[in-house]
């Protein structure tokens, strides 16, 4: 009764936490914006990369500071009903509330914020660019508001909540696993995961000095690698950090039960660190093949651009398999990472590998922010017809945070792939206690004929996921186009040089926040319920089939969609740049209009789908984990139908 | 010694008789091409469907028959050199070299024949239809011959291939586990798989008679329902048909030792009709689905249609995403045909689904082989000048096929899924045996670090091979282009009404082979090496994860690409359709045109890297099938690394 009671508050905690983060991030982002439209008109590039940054930086640092303050206020506070260390597993088992309630959070707001952004940039996109030809921004279109709020939606407030939900989860993982360590270690061994993050968010601090103050950025070629200095430079910082901690933190020896068979692991501190080393390390590694891809300066986007020529056909094949090849490192460094961990530290490796490409979510996050910052930077300047020179300094900024954003998705995906895993460990530990070694207790059998069933369903979940929320991006800027369409049609001046009417930015908003609403319960919900009814009506082995096809499957797909769509966007971003005498023609001719054809795709296939499916494995498995002993209480684990 | 050489002796045979069949093929439909165009010009309907439908059948049931007897010769020659009922198990092993020859040469005939094909269609439709806005088959354009050639070497050749490779599999595969019931059963009941896709001929046989004899095509409308019938008949007929023959060549009651376990199954002939009749509805229920979402009778297709009055982003995220969601109906009808043949069966009930889902193989074959007879009777009508009319019966006809083909297409990809399924566990039974129980005895465990490690790496295989062969596909396209444009450039006449210069064909025919036999071979030594490297350097844990994640991203991407390639497809013929002053407005519109981008993004979706997947999830599995005594003998099964 308390459990529940206990797992219901950590629940409603973790989802105001998310929606605290994202409601804050929009709040100083739309601060942000004017201040840094007003700093860009200054001489120099230091005072407007500085305002930026610095706006990211407050959303990365209060969301990941205000996650762990909540998260060990409500250990503390459980603690003190579950006072002796043999009760410390029930204590995390509440915990894990926490955690489900961020990524259902998570998940709303990213499919949500996904929907809205890419509604109105998408719709915005094909009548401004491509029906009438007026460029990006422009005052008339009168989905360009949306547009602008959408950035702050989805972008800001969206990711944020993804990550807070990533970050969430992945520590109570990491916490529910290693219970038992407080047995042998203590209060202080416990909790060693919460310190690994709180020791993250120190590292990022010290490192952000050297954008801001050290190195600053004075060229506009400054602008990526100090962007990407961050990350490199918090990276190497976090390994003797971690390994400080742990020193610290940890018993010089502990044990740790496995999670299949009666094998005990007797682990030591540096294990500890070279698992959460090898989560962060992990991370860059894959954050980098990410830029390889989807940057322009490398060989993967020219060859998309070059596809252009030939039209908007080959530059979507190119681009879609651009994006499936993408997977091949990620996926071998991912796996190399789920050996190395799960061998050293059975689960509780992985658990801890997971939280070290976490590692450096505060450097991510303002990043992540810093971006759509420079982004509406640019809309504000473009709307109040400033000078053309602020314009192109705030699309420098904003170019070299789409490139380093892209590094950041690296960590994200690495994370919830393993933060899926550890879960999906915890759940058959559970199971297996439950039953009292009845279930499990080999392992889990993938020849099964309910598990193999299942993992086929569970690799068709992700691919379903992405369908509902790509065909609603589509759907909700069909919408907008019409309406747009129609406005233009009845106020024929709208498009003069001197506008004597002015757009109905109201119309265009209602539909994006009404698209928005509306289309993300059916995907959520399809997550939602696909884990709970698997349990109950076909038992814990269907479940485990489930969630390791959707991990399967949602690996390979979230990387290959946000890389197909940020290839699309840096190749037009490419064209865009070249003369009109060049091979690829620059703007405005058919080869950019291919590439506009590509950009639109990629939107909601790097900002609505791709990313959300981190969301949908981890919110399966933290799901399952939570509900796994009211599985186990429908006949024993069997389920409604109880099949064999 | 001996079983290295049978098996080698099997190989080549299936390779042999795999390369027959594609050879056949080509000659019954370049012999019947012209037929079809010269009865086209007859009036009625009858005689023209009768020829194209007549060549198609020679194809499939000399491939099916040709297919079983050198299967069924093979055995009993074998049988000479292992007389008794013990030895049996040796002679089965043996034989799936027959499997591994045919699925080989498939890989090679698919992908190759594919990258042939879509190149040179890819090629023609930019440069004529893009560039130049001269109509398909066009005989000015340079790429016309290497289209129709293309037509016979991909769609004839490169998928009867296939088709064989299919059949010879799950053959090979339901021998190889039912071996054993030769022990008490005998040779009848062991021989029972290839008695089933014996009886499917005669069936098939049958109820071609429908199309041709007794119910008669007289009215363009009848076309598809005829063709749709044969499938239908073949399925019902099924049923009673091997219900019939299982009574009198299985025994009444035999027994099969459990994959997993010591549990022995005691089955009857009810329990294996029940399984072959299981993967035959299940076959049709899938084929009856791709045929709603890729026909434009319904409304997924007329969606993707309306989509594109937007442009061609909104028909590239309506068609991607339509593909995705096509695969759930299929997937869940493919995962209680595995639950319920499983758990009937064991994984004998697996392959016998797998052949149940191959039973009308012939039918299948026919009407693939009878929809680019008709394709290319009408390239032969528009290059001879035929009258109009004549064009247009062609193009009904092969509409009709092509429909009825996206059906068939349902058969192939479950019978491949449950063919893998069925091979691994044949896999896993040899290392159970060769291990003494000391390997797999519990089944499977996916939460070992190795096997999970592995399986998100199997789940990337199918993702890089798609990236492969499409890329192929467009770089050979982009070629095809730039030569066609090159011709256009130095002939200028070429293009006139009455043109006084001929274009040089020959060219781009070289440029399409040059293309696939280059092309072909990347994709296929990832495919062939992929699992012998796994299983020499990280043993045999290592490669059950590779095969099912494989699998189940396999079974996935290919149902998705093949149905979105397919939407695409018929979603430009419906608006090809409609009236100049419909809402879609008809061909040559802005609309039209951006559903020709979906159209030809779709070629190598549908008809290169969809279909190919089938053949490497069962490649994969055959291969590791045929070498487990080899991973075996590294280290126990350890790999050379020998990992945990």
């Amino acid at each position: 009764m308390h459990r529940g009671a206990f797992t219901a508050i950590s629940f409603l905690l973790g989802a105001l936490t998310s929606m605290a983060s994202g409601y804050l991030g929009m709040k100083v982002a739309v601060f942000s914006n004017v201040r840094t439209t007003v700093s860009a008109q200054k001489p120099g590039w230091t005072a407007c990369f500085n305002t930026a940054f610095r706006a990211g930086a407050v959303m990365g640092f209060a969301l990941c500071g205000l996650g762990i303050i909540m998260l060990y206020v409500t250990m503390l506070a459980y603690r003190v009903h579950y006072p002796s260390p043999d009760q410390w597993v029930h204590l995390t088992e509440c915990i894990t509330g926490y955690g489900l309630g961020g990524s259902v959070i998570a998940m709303f707001g990213r499919v949500g914020g996904g929907i809205y952004t890419k509604a109105a940039d998408v719709g915005a996109d094909l009548v401004g660019k491509v029906v009438h030809g007026i460029p990006e921004d422009d005052p008339r279109n009168p989905a360009t508001i949306a547009d602008n709020v959408g950035d702050n939606v989805g972008d800001v407030a969206g990711m944020g909540s993804d990550l807070f939900g990533s970050f969430a989860e992945s520590t109570c993982a990491a916490l529910v696993i290693g219970s038992s360590i407080g047995v042998t270690g203590g209060w202080d061994a416990m909790v060693f995961p919460v310190i690994v993050s709180a020791v993250g968010i120190f590292v990022c601090l010290l490192s952000s000095f050297i954008a801001t103050d050290l190195k600053t950025v004075k060229a506009e070629n400054e602008v990526e690698s100090a962007l990407k200095i961050q990350l490199i430079a918090t990276t190497i910082l976090m390994v003797p950090a971690v390994y400080f901690v742990s020193i610290v933190y940890l018993p010089s020896s502990f044990d740790l039960q496995a999670t299949v068979g009666d094998a005990v692991f007797t682990l030591h501190p540096w294990e500890a660190t070279t698992c959460v080393a090898m989560g962060t390390v992990g991370g860059l590694i894959i954050g980098l093949v990410t830029e390889y891809y989807t940057s322009h300066s490398y060989s993967p986007v020219r060859e998309v651009a070059n596809s252009c020529k030939t039209g908007a056909a080959t530059n979507m094949i190119y681009g879609i398999a651009l994006g499936y090849k993408s997977a091949i490192i990620p996926v071998l460094v991912l796996s190399v990472v789920v050996y190395g961990s799960f061998t050293m530290c059975d689960m509780y490796g992985v658990a801890l590998a997971a939280i070290g490409f976490l590692a450096n979510l505060a450097t991510g996050l303002t990043i992540d922010v810093y971006g759509p910052v420079c982004d509406n930077a640019g809309g504000i300047a473009e709307m109040a017809e400033l000078d053309p020179s602020v314009r192109e300094k705030t699309d420098a900024l904003d170019a070299a945070g789409n490139t380093t954003a892209a590094i950041g998705k690296g960590f994200a995906i690495g994370s919830a792939a393993l933060v899926s895993l550890a879960l999906f460990g915890a759940f058959v530990t559970r199971i297996r206690h439950a039953s009292n070694d009845a279930l499990f207790a080999n392992g889990v059998n993938m020849l099964e004929p309910l598990t193999f069933a299942f993992l086929i369903i569970g690799g068709m979940i992700p691919f379903a996921f992405a369908a509902m929320t790509m065909k609603s991006v589509g759907l909700a800027a069909m919408e907008m186009v019409m309406e747009v369409q129609r406005q233009f049609d009845e106020k024929p001046h709208l498009l003069d040089a001197n506008p004597t009417e002015r757009p109905d930015y109201d119309a265009c908003i209602a539909i994006s926040t009404k698209a928005s609403l509306k289309e993300m319960v059916p995907p959520g919900a399809m997550v939602i319920f696909t884990p709970l009814l698997t349990g109950i009506f076909f038992g814990v082995t269907a479940v485990s089939g489930l969630l390791v096809g959707a991990l399967v499957a949602s690996v390979q797909l979230a990387i290959s969609m946000s890389n197909s769509g940020g290839a699309w966007d840096n190749a037009k971003k490419y064209i865009e740049k070249q003369s009109p005498d060049s091979e690829l023609k620059g703007k405005g001719s058919d080869i950019h209009k291919a590439a506009v054809v590509g950009d639109t795709v990629g939107d909601p296939f790097k900002d609505t789908s791709g990313p959300a499916l981190n969301i949908v494995m981890k919110l399966m498995a933290v799901l399952s984990l939570v509900f796994a002993d009211t599985f186990f209480a429908v006949n024993g684990g069997g389920g409604v139908f109880n099949l064999s």
